[in-house]
């Protein structure tokens, strides 16, 4: 049999746990740097005296056969290959005869499945930080094109204050900088060479682990290699990355999911990102949002090196659909406009008090008690009089009706983050600086 | 375009929403079942009136010719397929022609996805039930056989009291009657029909829904459209099933790579359930009952769908390699017999003096003492003499010598549920009645 | 010291490692149940000829002396008191002497801690069943009252079809009988006697399991005494009962929530489930909603024996302030009559074509199209004239315009389950008799 | 009543409704920051002109006042202090009147919360971080003083390769050096000031931001105050945290707990350090590591702010109990020796075959072919005669004698990161550095 530990072993192993133990069919991902990684480990065995040059380009051009039978999709499965490992080795064999053997000198599966993975993680991150940073940038861009359209902050789902549309924005890309942001520092401990730590006591044979390193671009060397081999704190992290951003994306589509409901309608969703019923003709579902919002759900609390290939495949999808969502949306600022009522303003009638040298903790109440007047009264909160007003303050005189105006109500917001025109600028810049940053 | 929903559309969608959107990739599992759904529902139909006998024929015969092409893999999918009821209703349409637009009458794909997870969940549980009840019925067998094997019991891993080699096997198989009295728990909710649920309000029709429920060999219909077509309580009560089995099998498996280490050396495993190094010649590693903890990782904390799917497979795997683990364990009797040792009777020298009049408190305050003498001295705790006992109780007399037999000590346990042999055969009784009573 | 197992030890013990190891902060929510499990051992240890009938009173008696203390509020911890077991014991001590020594004969720790925890968590859960039917009950109630409101039922936030409030309610009820229904079958497996099982071997000392079974009215015993002390598959279960039952009443607040935002405006929570903001007076938030969901949260992936005395509390909270929001609801059905508008008739109007003979697949094409007219010229579906439907398909005639009436959309959905009165009615009955029969 | 939100309501509050909503239990850890955070708004509203000097004054000295009754435990709770916030800014009115209810002004809870919340983890995670570098700096002292001890490498849990037991100790060094990184990141995104965000729109009374920033002594500002109230990474990031660093943690004691064992018998664990059983006398368990072990259950998966107090608190304990265990522990060198077998070195007769120059999988066969004559032999592999070693290769002669020599091939690692007296220098000096730097 093609097994790597075929010797000491007699009796057959039973197919049911043969097939149990085979990951060949999720590491397949592997093909490219297992080839990458073979290659830079026969180098290190040449200099190291353990190939000749002869054997080692003899060893390097089979490898780049196997790679381009993989490319081409030719390679062959064999039923015996359980994993990518043993299936590039044995393909090599085929090709080039026995020299094939010697390159696993003082290598261990362990060594060489991890240094794998850290090279088709470094290769993929990089690829979502480009993706994430491409969403962020839509963002802003869609932000600084809207700043002038108001409409409903909300807390609790309750109307809150007016805002900024580009404020609700901002708001969530300011939380994906922090996911870019993430991202680098993960990225910078996935790269990093376990290489020639061997099965556990190192290597010992010579092999030069800065040769390593420098051919296969990593940042630095593992410091100890028990450690090296058996560490997935980098996928751990990975995965704690993409949970964190994806509940940021799901917040999002949380959003937009009631934003576009009949009952808020203040977006539509592009048809390239909505699907229908099978039953109800008149249905159109924000399917592209609740999906994201889904996926959040198969990203967390997952934990093995699978789930490593199929996050970030759902991190490339929904980063992408993402961006087509917000690139397409289409925004109704009339009815943004219509959602914004006059209690929305009961805190700057509070502040006006305020600002008559009351204290805030009484103004709040005696904004409360105009509150609960207006209810009672059945009329809005700026159809009261002013002498009702005054019946609950002396404070309010003939300048209270300045309060009513949504776009003065925004403008005061002008404190860094604030929703004043003004601040969101400021955000826009910092956000783009940030970009600036990140991808440098 | 093929989609179900395709009337109201306008736009293209984007394809890799597209993508993001089928779930093809794993619900092609469920043709069999989602071919006996759709028959059960057109003889729904055609007794409702909405359709003639010939039409129901028609449709019968058709959906027999996809199943065919399924079990024949001769079925071939389209890239519009997006699910696994599209495309067997796309290809029906293909034999039948127009007849195949009115299965759908009155039934949501919700209706129908849920119906047929049922169906498969169903099926699938049935099986796993036997298995688990075969692994059960191997390890009471071998209980029953290995009753005179003593060795050490251990608690926080330190050798506590010792037992008998049936006492453990029985504590895991006493787990795994819980798991297996649980998933028929499972399996009696599993088994209620959805179907004729709608969308939401559901069927306005008259289909006939007790009909639906026989045909289909359901225990009961559920009783709220809008609760049927959502819930997914029963996907979570089998994630949850398979979590707790696997916890178990996972607790069976760490004493066993324990017990199989050079250190306990009381287990070999059979090399069916073994693999070795790549690097290191002497190795055998226990990776069935790695795999076996493993797996466990990867079962917790599912909540999808397509976690059904992926974790009845690994419970039907790792249920069988348990089994082929147990059932050609070899167990290495005098090394359990050596690694006995007198200190382990320190209770058992605490009950003598119990017997004496001592309170317990006191005892084991005094048995303490001779293990610490014991250690003190660097002496087995049964070298002590009697004069030095003496000098820590003077209770103790020439009888204490009868509580050196580590036999005797395990005879002591009679109670209920003890490792007396009595109790331990009272198990194996109690379990094999379990076993026929959960088959019936 | 008063350390139960200080005999063997002569180094102190690190103080951060004592605070860290004691539990007492948590378990003694035991300390009743651990007097009843203690009360009982004593009778067994009588029976067994290891206490005299006096032994027995005076122990009998002190035990009850310390629950006295514990009831008045009076009892004194030690800083030395590690758990509730060792409190107890000690106290016992003070009270009545060395015989106190006598009560821990043949009973370990372990035995005693879950003893208790099973005790205990038998009471609660027998509390939390009542509490959750109560709920279930007040949701019918106020499902047969209002039997006559219609609403929009959704799918994916978009309007779906018209359905009856009740419906809605009973969606929720049915889910909240599988838990009730569930946790029934937690409690007979919380009600199985481990004690007697001592550390690992059993019970040596002739002490009748059977006696202490029915002591404390436990349905069975423990098969195996290592199973006994270390299973936790009761603690697991309940938690994901709990797990459960949360995402059900997580499910109801997020649509109540939403039903009483100024955009939906069907339902108004009462000042008695609402708080407002430090900041903004006009604010009134739904916390008990909140809450209930933000509960959920915290329910999941406990597994710690603290997480069972803190999810008890939480969903005795939880399932109190669930029914008074139910039945203090305020529900607002002219706003509910509003929201219905004719494209949710859409269905109705497929199915008209259905019953004039057309292939459903065809009609839903078809209904789908007026949707789409419909929009196009911004008018209702249902103003859509019978010329311009005609256009579309010649199966229209003047008969259409009876489609356009929400009350009978409702009534034809008379299968078992469904939204018509008929429907509503016989699972509110359903329902009833599944409470009576989770009450027997 | 002294609610914060008091002047819209009529109706009383359900009371476990209030008490379900209530935090005060757990935030009172935040007593200090909440009247550190509160002395710098006043600042910050004196400097806009919302206070005279004179008030800021009062208010200044009120809230010293408030903290000084925290600091003395004479500070006294009301029923209706719900969280402590409200508790500290109802005991500044009692003490100082009216002027207190300017303090709040332009502030929102949510505001005040996460300010509090970022100034009590700021502070708590530089007191983990110290502790962290404090148990790495014992490891990596003890790994220096006992570098000439050599014991098994285990790969799963089977006898791999001899190494050296500071090679062990580094390898668990070395991961707590990238959760000290982490830690480091961590606190750079906690250290941002939110104080100035308002409820969501941000601060309209002209707070300079600026001066918060200073005054508190963060290092940036929020740059979105919608983001900046509700969002929680941090928290998030520090659970995560917490997570990995216990995972290593657990992964050291679960190694120690096994080489405690009667069976590995490597290390002996100090009493310090260790528990009795209350019903077996000899028993010693090692607690401490069980406990390392079990709270790492309790740290995953937590998710609210509740979390963040526990999790310091175990953190800080956990830290300072491994410090404690690791420089207590007996090492028995001995048994380590004895403990090393000739199969360990099957690796090394590999590596001498490819010396010669068989290819590494011949040679790997090779020495697989002599382990299991030796296994069938009954002898060890270094007892096998150089005639049966050539039968299996004729590469073999008398200089294979010099294989079986532990500490030569330990000294054969000499890889960046190996086993060897060199690497293992290097590691040690590696580990020095990265502490002064993160120190730094």
């Amino acid at each position: 049999s093609g097994k790597l530990w075929g010797g000491r072993f007699v009796g057959a192993v039973d197919p049911i746990m043969e097939k149990f133990n085979a990951s060949i069919a999720y590491d397949r991902h592997l093909w490219e740097v297992d080839v990458q990684g073979s290659k830079a480990y026969s180098r290190g065995l040449e200099k190291a005296g353990l190939l000749t040059k002869a054997e080692m380009d003899q060893i390097l051009h089979g490898l780049d056969k196997v790679a381009e039978e993989w490319a081409q999709g030719t390679f062959k499965l064999n039923p015996n290959d359980e994993d990518i490992h043993t299936a590039n080795e044995r393909r090599l064999k085929e090709l080039i005869g026995e020299t094939a053997g010697k390159l696993h000198t003082g290598r261990s599966r362990n060594d060489q499945v991890v240094t794998d993975l850290r090279l088709w993680m470094r290769q993929n991150c990089s690829a979502l930080s480009a993706l994430l940073r491409e969403l962020i940038r839509t963002m802003v861009d869609r932000a600084e094109a809207e700043r002038d359209i108001l409409f409903p902050g909300y807390t609790h789902l309750q109307r809150a204050q007016p805002i900024r549309w580009s404020h609700w924005i901002l708001s969530h890309a300011v939380a994906l900088t922090r996911d870019s942001e993430r991202l680098l520092e993960v990225q910078k401990r996935i790269n990093v060479l376990p290489l020639g730590s061997g099965a556990i006591a190192g290597n010992p044979l010579g092999v030069d682990r800065e040769l390593l390193r420098a051919e296969l671009n990593f940042g630095a060397v593992t410091l100890n290699s028990m450690d090296a081999t058996s560490e997935r704190d980098f996928v751990a992290e990975f995965l704690f990355w993409a949970s964190l951003c994806m509940t940021h994306l799901s917040r999002m589509a949380e959003d937009l999911i009631l934003y576009g409901t009949k009952e808020f309608n203040f977006v539509q969703l592009s048809d390239a990102y909505s699907t229908g019923s099978s039953l109800m003709p008149q249905k159109k579902n924000p399917d592209s949002l609740e999906l994201i919002r889904s996926k959040a759900g198969r990203v967390f609390g997952r934990e093995d090196k699978e789930a490593v290939f199929e996050v970030s495949d759902t991190m490339s999808a929904v980063l992408q659909v993402a961006t087509g969502v917000i690139s397409t949306l289409q925004v109704r600022r009339e009815n943004m406009a219509q959602a914004l009522s006059p209690d929305m303003l009961a805190t700057d009638l509070a502040y006006y008090l305020v600002r008559k040298g009351m204290p805030f903790r009484q103004a709040h109440e005696a904004s409360g008690k105009a509150v609960f007047m207006a209810e009672t009264k059945g009329v809005a909160l700026n159809q009261l009089s002013l002498q009702e007003l005054q019946n609950i303050s002396p404070l309010f005189s003939g300048d209270v009706s300045q309060v009513w105006d949504y776009s003065h109500s925004v403008e005061q917001y002008t404190a860094l983050g604030g929703t004043a025109r003004s601040s969101v600028d400021w955000q826009i810049a910092q956000v783009r600086a940030l970009l600036r940053a990140q991808q440098a």
